[in-house]
């Protein structure tokens, strides 16, 4: 089965910890090997997708319960699978998404306060046993993230949250990558995007080997 | 407890049933009783909610995974219990709203073939244990229900779908009354709106008798 020549890659972290700049730049690494590469992100990835992001970034869409927000994601997500992730998975592409299920974790378990359990209720209610088999995550102190954010523009809905919320999410992924060291490599996202896409590199042909294993 | 004061009605039923005037006219007869009345409807009953049916009916959202729309509604759904359903309830009044989940099992189940098991377990995931207290279920023949709704004007991206899509809602909301006649009555919605107000009536004495039982 194809499956096996590509994969199923998220960059998770909070915002400024580089997930984009290293998407792109690990993109173009495997682009050399020949094999599809599909790039997409989350909340959005498709075109119902974005118009769900859309409402849910609006500052002007108000400060809805922790639930509503988790199933609009969802709801992107749903999308976003049926659209792009799983046949791309099954034409045996690399899926590399700026951002998957674990945001959920972070931000709207840990961020929001919704119980671990219900999400993973309906993390498996939509994707069976589909998971990623690689969660990149990136991470930066909070000041550090959100200075870079800020300095990006100006601030949407879910940026304009206090920096406790980032706190807890932060610690969050840092919690999921430790407890379960297969399918995840924490990554310092401090310093400049070169040392990062090294240690990425290492990350990946690490990662890789122990597949292969 | 107060809760028995009020209840959780429902008013169900395909396009064209006859559920809206219904509704104005239950609430003015039950408005005479000094309870505080509650009128609602889905998708939508809050801002984001109406925000989110806005994208559900736009012809422009396109044909979406069965999965997405479910999800978007259950998102609205979310907003309404938060904001609208149970805080009525607490404070004792009747919520008296055009459509509630039955359109969910209906439309995205019966309709579009999703699986009812699955419906139930997003049902339980966001309700626990709420359910209506009463859903009137509006029974009309597909042809008299379209033929109304088209002259209201046209269609949005939920009306356009074909005859075979709305039998089906129809049968499920006849089968989810049939199932449970202590919370549904069904209501022929096909008479001149007098007829069908007399209709209610008796189902709603009928039903009070019960609950008091």
């Amino acid at each position: 089965m194809s499956r096996r020549s590509g994969g199923f890659v998220v960059l998770e972290g909070i915002e400024g910890a580089g997930k984009s700049t290293q998407l792109e730049r690990l993109g173009r690494r495997l682009a050399a090997t020949g094999t599809e590469i599909v790039r997409t992100r989350e909340p959005g990835g498709t075109e119902a997708g974005e118009q769900i992001r859309g409402l849910l970034l609006d500052p002007g869409f108000g400060d809805v319960a922790p639930e509503t927000e988790l199933l609009m994601i969802f709801a992107a997500r749903a999308e976003h699978l049926h659209q792009v992730i799983r046949p791309a998975l099954q034409r045996g592409a690399w899926v590399l998404s700026d951002r998957f299920t674990d945001a959920s974790f972070a931000y709207q378990g840990a961020g929001r306060g919704l119980a671990m359990e219900r999400i993973e209720a309906l993390e498996t209610w939509l994707q069976g046993d589909l998971r990623p088999d690689l969660v990149l995550v990136f991470d930066v102190p909070v000041e550090v993230g959100l200075g870079r954010a800020l300095a990006r523009g100006k601030r949407d809905r879910i940026e304009s949250e206090d920096i406790a919320f980032f706190e807890r999410a932060r610690e969050a992924y840092r919690t999921r990558a430790r407890c379960d060291p297969e399918r995840y490599r924490l990554i310092d996202g401090t310093p400049d995007p070169e040392t990062v896409e090294a240690a990425v590199a290492r990350a990946w042909s690490d990662w890789l080997e122990n597949r292969a294993g």
